[in-house]
C-alpha cells in the first residue's frame, strides 16, 4: 500500500469537491429532511459525496467507503481499507450561512486512522495528517498539544447537552460550563475537532455523533497528542453513532472524571 | 453635520485598524486580565483604541468617544456625537483563535444611531449601515428579514445561560434550546449581531452587554428590520450594561414572551 500517493491522492480530491461545493452557490439548492426536521441534507451533500464515491470506485477498486450519504458500501466491519466520508459536516451551516462546513474524510486500515482530512471550504482552510508523521493546519505543522486546566480552557459544547436531555445528566455540564474560561458553539463536529487540534479550542464534546463525524478529525488530533474518546473513555465506535469527547489530555481526563454522567 | 464624509471616514479608519491587527500577530502580544481572569485584553485592543481616539479627536474635535478600553471619555450623557467603539470584540477568540473577533463601531447623534460598523477582521468581511439608507455586507445589499418561527431558527446563545445562573431562569431558555433548530456560540457579541443582520442565525441574546459590543451592530440590524432590545422589551441601555437579544420580528415576541423570565 502507498500510502504517500494515496495521500496527494485524497487531497486533489478534497480540493476538487471543494471547489465544486463553492461553485454550487451559484446553482439551486434544493433541501430535503432526512431523519427529522432538523436532520437537513441537500443535492449538493449528495452530488459530493457520489463524486468522491466514483472516483475513488475508479482508481481504488479494493478500498469500502462509508459515507454520511448512504451511497457507500455496507460497512459492517473495519477489515481492510475504507473510506469515512462527511462531503458536508455541518449542513445546516452550508445552508443557512454558506459558511462553517466542512468536508471530513478519514482513511482507516483495519480500524486503524491512515490519513486525516477536513477542509474548511470557505476559508480554503485545510487540516490534514498522516499517522506517525504529524498534523499539519495548510503548510505549517501542528505543534504538540499542552494541557490546559479547565479554568483556563474554552470547549466546545452545543447548548443542548446543558438542557435537561436524555443522554447525559445535564448539572455536571453545567458545572463545566461555569468553570471553564468560556464555551463555544460552531454547529460542525469536524470544524471543532479542527480547531482543538490547531489549539483555538481546548475540548469538545458531543452526545451522538457519527463515524463520518470524527473519523477524519480523530487521526488529526491523535497527531498533535489530543485524546478522543467515548464518554466511557473508549476508543469511539467507528460502525455506528456514539458519544464523542477529544480534547488536550490532563483536560480529557478532568472533564471526564468529574462533569460526564451518562444516564 | 456630513454623515456621508463622516461615513467615508470611519470606514477608511476601520479598514486601517483592521490592517494594524493583522500584523499585530507578527509581534508580541501581552495578555492582562481585567475585571476577572476571564474578561482578557491585549496591548493591542489598547493600542486600536487609542489609534481611534486620536484620530477621532483631532479630525472631529466636538465629538466624543464611549471606548470598551477607557481611553475615550467619560460618557454620563447621550448628547452630540458618540462613537461608540469596540477595538477587538472577542478577545478571547482573538488571542487563542486569531479569527472569530470584530470591530464594532456605531456612531450616535443625541442618543439615535446614525452609522453602524462591524468588521470582521480575519475574513475581510465588513458589514455596515447609515440610518434609513439600509445595511450592507460588502458592498452587497443585505435583505430584509423576514421571520423564521422558532421551530425553524437557528439561536446565537452562549451555553452558561441554559445552566443556572443568577440573571435568568434557565428553564425557559432550556426550553428554547430543545425547540429550535438549533443553537450556535461564536463568542462575539458583534460577529453574532452581523450574523443575525446577514441572516446566517435568526437570532441572538446575551445576558450582560456594554454599548460598545452592540452599538454598531444594532445600526445594522435595524436596517434589515431585525428587532433589538434588552430583556424587558425595552431600547438597550446605552450609558451601561444590559441584557439584550435581536431577532426577526416575529421571533423576537416569540422568545420574549414565552422563553425569558429574568431573575
Amino acid at each position: 500500500m502507498n500510502w504517500g500517493s494515496i495521500d496527494r491522492y485524497a487531497k486533489s480530491l478534497i480540493k476538487e469537491a471543494g471547489h465544486k461545493i463553492r461553485v454550487s452557490f451559484f446553482s439551486t439548492i434544493d433541501i430535503d429532511s432526512k431523519a427529522d426536521a432538523n436532520d437537513l441534507v441537500t443535492n449538493i451533500d449528495r452530488d459530493i459525496e457520489r463524486f468522491f464515491i466514483s472516483r475513488i470506485k475508479r482508481d481504488f477498486p479494493e478500498h469500502r467507503i462509508f459515507g454520511e450519504e448512504g451511497f457507500g458500501d455496507e460497512i459492517d466491519t473495519l477489515d481492510g481499507v475504507i473510506w469515512m466520508l462527511d462531503p458536508i459536516d455541518g449542513t445546516m451551516n452550508f445552508i443557512h450561512q454558506k459558511r462553517n462546513f466542512a468536508i471530513s474524510l478519514g482513511i482507516y486500515l483495519d480500524g486503524i486512522g491512515m490519513l486525516g482530512y477536513i477542509y474548511d471550504v470557505m476559508n480554503d482552510d485545510f487540516y490534514h495528517a498522516a499517522k506517525d508523521e504529524g498534523a499539519y493546519y495548510n503548510d505549517e505543522r501542528l505543534a504538540t498539544l499542552e494541557n490546559t486546566p479547565l479554568e483556563e480552557a474554552i470547549i466546545g459544547v452545543n447548548a443542548s447537552w446543558v438542557a435537561p436531555n436524555r443522554r447525559i445528566e445535564h448539572m455536571p455540564i453545567a458545572e463545566m460550563v461555569h468553570k471553564c474560561r468560556g464555551t463555544r458553539s460552531y454547529g460542525s463536529a469536524a470544524m471543532e475537532l479542527a480547531y482543538v487540534a490547531s489549539g483555538r479550542i481546548d475540548a469538545y464534546l458531543s452526545l451522538r455523533l457519527s463515524p463520518w463525524d470524527i473519523a477524519g478529525g480523530m487521526i488529526i488530533a491523535r497527531e498533535v497528542g489530543a485524546i478522543a474518546t467515548n464518554m466511557k473513555g473508549e476508543a469511539p465506535h467507528l460502525l455506528g453513532q456514539d458519544t464523542f469527547i477529544v480534547a488536550k489530555p490532563g483536560l480529557h481526563d478532568e472533564i471526564l472524571k468529574n462533569h460526564i454522567l451518562l444516564k
